[in-house]
């Protein structure tokens, strides 16, 4: 890991120099001191495309969330645990040539996190939690005018309908390309070391066959420097 | 640490072939298949306690949650997700002589918990969560008639008042023995290397110094060797 950090550093590579965003991990979303929501999203996925991206010569921009495996040598690691910390962060980090969002943001936070431990109050019933909804990372980047990447790619998870939502999705956010996979507990994609992806962009949909993780990103990256290179 | 399990496989202790139950790391409360509650617990605190039961010769059923650490050498270890999981992984363990229920399981789940990844339906609301409180595992087993542990030890996290909560949840519960702890942020307790607790029991309150999860470890289970040696 480190001597391809070392090698790519030093090597020519399709996307040399150039600056790439890459989120990753879960978000975690406070409840009160000891209790949050997260996602499941051991960030696996994330961290093998900022390798792969990395190994193809790009400066990249690391936005984790707390993730289960550690991040990859050789590239910016910025660690957030909210949704709004990483949309910070993300806007921090741009311009950026490419963006790729893979972490898993919670769709929701709690309105009323409390600064103290909730106590159960003998009723029986669970505090009144509010909730409000996040800011869209993906949806803000995408719809940026002067500064937006010139790629952004956006993530779906689905349990059902993959292509049907995913293609919805991208329209909807105005992202360039969606990676789509089925995290249903039954594929054993969710925590695993493979992954079954579908790409959706303005032409269609290309299911690529289930591969590791680190190959499904070693191809993504390659089609992003193709992207690239192209304009 | 195998060697540390292998000593105490072949030494004599003051815990020689008692059987002692951990409970130890967070509950995780599913809110569709991609979301979930949990509580911050790396499971540090439990895993030391087990591994320095162990080393007293005893022989320790390990029930954890989905924790950071990985569980201790030579213990038997049964993982679980939610309360309900592991209040059955409780009763199917017992009978045990000691119970320490380190672990820090949710008190509420979602009830109405989807099965397919739950949508924004763009209204900006979140979807109706419905909550119902988890089964108590540490009152559940303090109040059983024949079959309870001799001695039955809880935590309380807490992030003010320590000593009074403390105090109340011990005759609340019906245990034995509480260990209490700030888990205040501006502690570093939670997620961090040392502890500073304060043991409640029958007779009062017992602060012990700030020192590390090990060395609270090793004393609270000197402490449960000497209480189990003088019935």
């Amino acid at each position: 890991e480190i001597l391809a950090a070392i090698r790519s550093a030093l090597a020519d590579g399709p996307l040399d120099g150039r600056h790439v965003l890459v989120t990753s991990g879960p978000t975690h979303e406070p409840i009160d001191p000891v209790r949050y929501i997260a996602n499941q999203s051991s960030g696996a996925q994330g961290t093998a495309i900022a390798a792969a991206l990395r190994d193809l010569g790009a400066r990249v921009t690391f936005v984790t969330g707390p993730a289960q495996v550690p991040p990859p040598q050789g590239v910016t690691v910025v660690r957030v645990e909210t949704a709004r910390e990483m949309l910070l962060a993300v806007e921090a980090a741009l311009p950026a040539e490419a963006a790729v969002f893979a972490a898993a943001v919670a769709d929701w936070r709690v309105a009323n996190a409390a600064g103290q431990k909730m106590k159960k109050d003998g009723s029986g019933r669970p505090p009144a939690l509010e909730f409000t909804e996040n800011p869209d990372i993906l949806a803000t980047v995408s719809r940026m005018g002067a500064g937006r990447p010139r790629l952004v790619v956006g993530f779906a998870a689905e349990t059902h309908d993959v292509e049907r939502h995913a293609t919805e999705k991208r329209i909807r956010k105005g992202c360039d390309w969606i990676v789509a996979n089925d995290v249903s507990p039954e594929t054993g994609i969710m925590g695993g070391s493979e992954n079954a992806v579908t790409i959706i962009d303005a032409d269609g949909a290309e299911h690529w066959v289930r591969m590791s993780k680190t190959d499904v990103a070693r191809r993504l990256a390659a089609r992003i420097a193709d992207r690239l290179k192209r304009e």
